[in-house]
């Protein structure tokens, strides 16, 4: 029987956005659906009853939830090609390290400037440069964060570069002024065709952007 | 050359006894250093330089931090004795999602217990008793979260049974009242040497949250 594989997702979304990356380094074929967050289908809410939030990854009519534990589910599933995580265990615990990191602190410092503006956003902005700059000496001189291999950690932040552009309008500042080794190796990642049709288009995203501000009236 | 293990860590915590839990669980010996988290040791600050938190776990010199993350190292670093993690790649995702679901949703409504009062304190009952039913639910009929077998699941969530007098006090509610199996399945952990040693003594915990709690004047 021929695996049955859907994506429960949302074009602009971070996490999604992970999951398409997964799946197209594995050459995984699969159903892409995508959620109305407005009015939520059927589908998603008995998939991912708990938080009822997208990417949902429906594998064989079974669900994995949480862009982190899918990307680890896939590359756990589908082993033989394109392994993600380190093999070693200390490296694959940094992997899990950095990667919890960035959805605590860099999505959490990226929110602040786009949802708050003064001096909220200044804030927010100079929180997330000292993230980016943090994950840039993990980086270090490395190809990718995973060495001579693209891997796990490197699907985890790259999603974020589709969002550089809507972070430094609002924010008037230049990711690249300060981190420009991670603008480097966010290029080299996007010569990847699994992260190039992966990602989402900026102008889309600081579109979606503009009109939240507009809508809670923090378009100062 | 025989391991060296450290493990910086506080008495009361519920991260720090997940990482007793799993060392003992796999029979490592260990070097137990306590922190004081007011004057924090140069050791902790040079271990984990991004969050400065405990638990930490340092392996021949290397640290491992953000107990989940450590939890899995453990299980994949000495392998060969009580396995943690399930085998299966669906049942290891469906083990992480309930974890990061203990971390984020239980602890959250834990937290809001103890350090609020009045109609917030109500919400946090509240929420932390349906997140506790949810995983009432996860457990069913089951010896363990494991199934047969105590594992991460069980490691993740058990640590918070010796927070439940402090809640159950401050909140004035009973936990057994409204999850009876949980509280059943707490005790089946507690008969393991590697939990029932791990675990800090409740009244020292409720001690602590009353001394806090009058500090920041919510003592009512």
């Amino acid at each position: 029987m021929a695996d049955e594989v859907i994506l429960l997702d949302v074009d602009i979304s971070l996490f999604g956005m992970r999951v398409r990356v997964a799946l197209a380094e594995k050459g995984i074929e699969y159903e892409h659906k995508i959620e109305d967050l407005v009015n939520k289908s059927q589908l998603l809410l008995e998939m991912n009853p708990v938080h009822k939030k997208i990417p949902v990854l429906i594998h064989n009519k079974k669900p994995i939830c949480e862009s982190l534990i899918i990307v680890q589910y896939i590359d756990e599933m589908w082993k033989d090609k394109s392994p993600l995580l380190p093999s070693d265990p200390y490296q694959r615990a940094q992997a899990r390290f950095w990667a919890d990191f960035i959805d605590k602190m860099v999505y959490e410092s990226g929110i602040k400037i786009w949802t708050t503006k003064g001096e909220e956003k200044e804030t927010g902005k100079k929180e997330f440069i000292e993230n980016l700059k943090l994950l840039e000496g993990v980086l270090g001189d490395k190809h990718y964060f995973g060495g001579e291999e693209f891997g796990y950690l490197d699907v985890a932040l790259i999603t974020f570069y589709s969002w550089f552009y809507a972070y430094e309008a609002i924010g008037e500042f230049s990711i690249e002024q300060h981190c420009p080794k991670l603008i480097e190796w966010a290029k080299r990642c996007m010569e990847r065709e699994s992260v190039s049709k992966s990602l989402a288009d900026p102008h889309e995203i600081y579109d979606f952007v503009l009109i939240l501000r507009k809508k809670y009236g923090i378009d100062q």
